[in-house]
């Protein structure tokens, strides 16, 4: 059995997978101090009572990460920690991979889409971050950033400063943060049933999916700002498919139409029939994903 | 020995390849029909006549290709050619190899500079044409478009129309077509000793390098829009270094410098450690990828 293990803010998420399925889970608390002997001690445990045999171990980690050395995972305050001793403790001699949590869910995914050998995926959350697929293999970069794209100069409209320290990221329009910033940005402008307050990206999605007017045009500026950065990472490195996923692709298909024909208008004559669509396996993907690392 | 051949316009160049130097040369004139059995007529004399043992053979074509098969050579006139069978014909049982011309020239860059695995070519000549290379592999990409970052959608300033038929693609401002188009358009702004008539990127990029205002002016929008696609690109793929070649980067350190200054602009602080670099090799960069194309 493989294990793919997704590490998130709050809990971890462990999956034991086998023929692309999730067979068994567990979850263990986020702490910032001995989390992965934590999570080694439960999977021990869990493995030893049901008599699994593991023959992999994959961890997508939410942050930079180089080899199975994290550099940093600043929403859970770890830095500087190789977790390859650790897993060598409690399992030794079984191969160890690490990567971007982003990454892990771009392979998840595109194991889950059969025609597909290389793919981007998009993570529309709090932020904006992507992962890269080539042949199978997630790439990571040569300084292990591949896939950083919320932080693209692509808002040349606003150019709002990012918490990265940049002006016009894909980040401060394309992300949850984004699109509540831009509602509020054009409020007065246009006819709308939103209250201004405590407005959240879920609300201005249902909203336009209802056709408000305020809601239709944030859902437009959102979806012409990744069509463009989708056009651009197409043509850097041509992949078959684009998957769109995190807690705003929830909106589903209204979302995912107006990205498409905003790509439409920026892309290439070449490159205009590639795949844009919806990821599938929701938090599955990054253990999934995980699990599959080579 | 390995054969590499680089397909132009006017002239075919092939290289036989040993250790990473061109030990041999042929040049053959470039022909609408039975270009390739021409060139393999004179390749076979050659090798016959000096008693070369070729091991491989590879091809760098222009424009787009689909493993062996010849799509379009726009300049040449040569369309829907698969020519696997005419060098089968000449060389039965030797492994052939063909892609985009400049994604054979970033792999010859790449193999001259040691320490690199991954690379991206750019390269500035009428048009803008880019090579990706990943652990030493030219990348042609799911749609074999992979590198065709000429058509980024980059200058929303002026949003030139470009021969492609979009707005604002890289290549309008930063080709050697691009510059003259800059410098016409701001002609009147500035002091200069530059006549507006016949004018010549390499005119313009020699009077930048004389502090000629008008010359400086292109010069730094040239490099700003080269290093705000860099960052893009960079934060899409991750590469070790980005070689810029062809004809406008004959402008040299000048050039170099001022686009490292404006990658630096917006560049994510995690990324603005990166080398970019002029190319070395001039025209046997193509000769050289090709012949190690795998």
């Amino acid at each position: 059995m493989r294990v793919g293990i997704d590490v998130g803010g709050t809990t971890v998420k462990v999956g034991f997978v086998d023929n692309y399925e999730i067979k068994e889970r567990l979850v263990v608390k986020t702490t910032k101090d001995k989390l992965f002997e934590d999570v080694c001690e439960k999977i021990k445990e869990f493995v030893d009572l049901k008599n699994i045999k593991i023959d992999s171990i994959g961890v997508g980690l939410p942050g930079h990460v180089v080899g199975t050395v994290i550099d940093k995972l600043p929403n859970i305050g770890i830095e500087n920690l190789d977790i390859k001793p650790i897993f060598d403790k409690y399992f030794p001699n079984i191969e160890l991979k690490a990567t971007n949590d982003a990454n892990a869910a771009a392979l998840g995914e595109m194991l889950a889409d059969n025609k597909v050998k290389s793919a981007y995926m998009i993570t529309l959350g709090t932020g904006v971050g992507g992962g890269l697929v080539i042949d199978s293999k997630v790439r990571d970069g040569a300084h292990a950033n591949c896939g950083e794209i919320g932080h693209m100069f692509i808002d040349f409209v606003h150019n709002y400063k990012c918490s990265c320290g940049l002006f016009g990221c894909l980040e401060t329009v394309a992300s949850a943060t984004g699109i509540v910033r831009l509602a509020k940005e054009y409020y007065d402008n246009f006819e709308t049933k939103l209250k201004k307050d405590n407005l959240t990206a879920k609300e201005i999605m249902d909203a336009a999916k209802e056709n408000d007017e305020l809601g239709l045009f944030v859902l437009n500026m959102v979806s012409d700002a990744l069509g463009r950065a989708i056009s651009i990472i197409e043509l850097s490195v041509d992949v078959d498919a684009f998957y769109i996923g995190g807690g705003v692709s929830m909106a589903g298909d209204i979302l995912i139409n107006r990205i498409k024909d905003n790509y439409k208008r920026y892309a290439h004559y070449a490159i205009k029939d590639i795949d844009i669509k919806l990821a599938k396996l929701g938090n599955d993907a990054g253990i999934i994903g995980a699990a599959y690392l080579s």
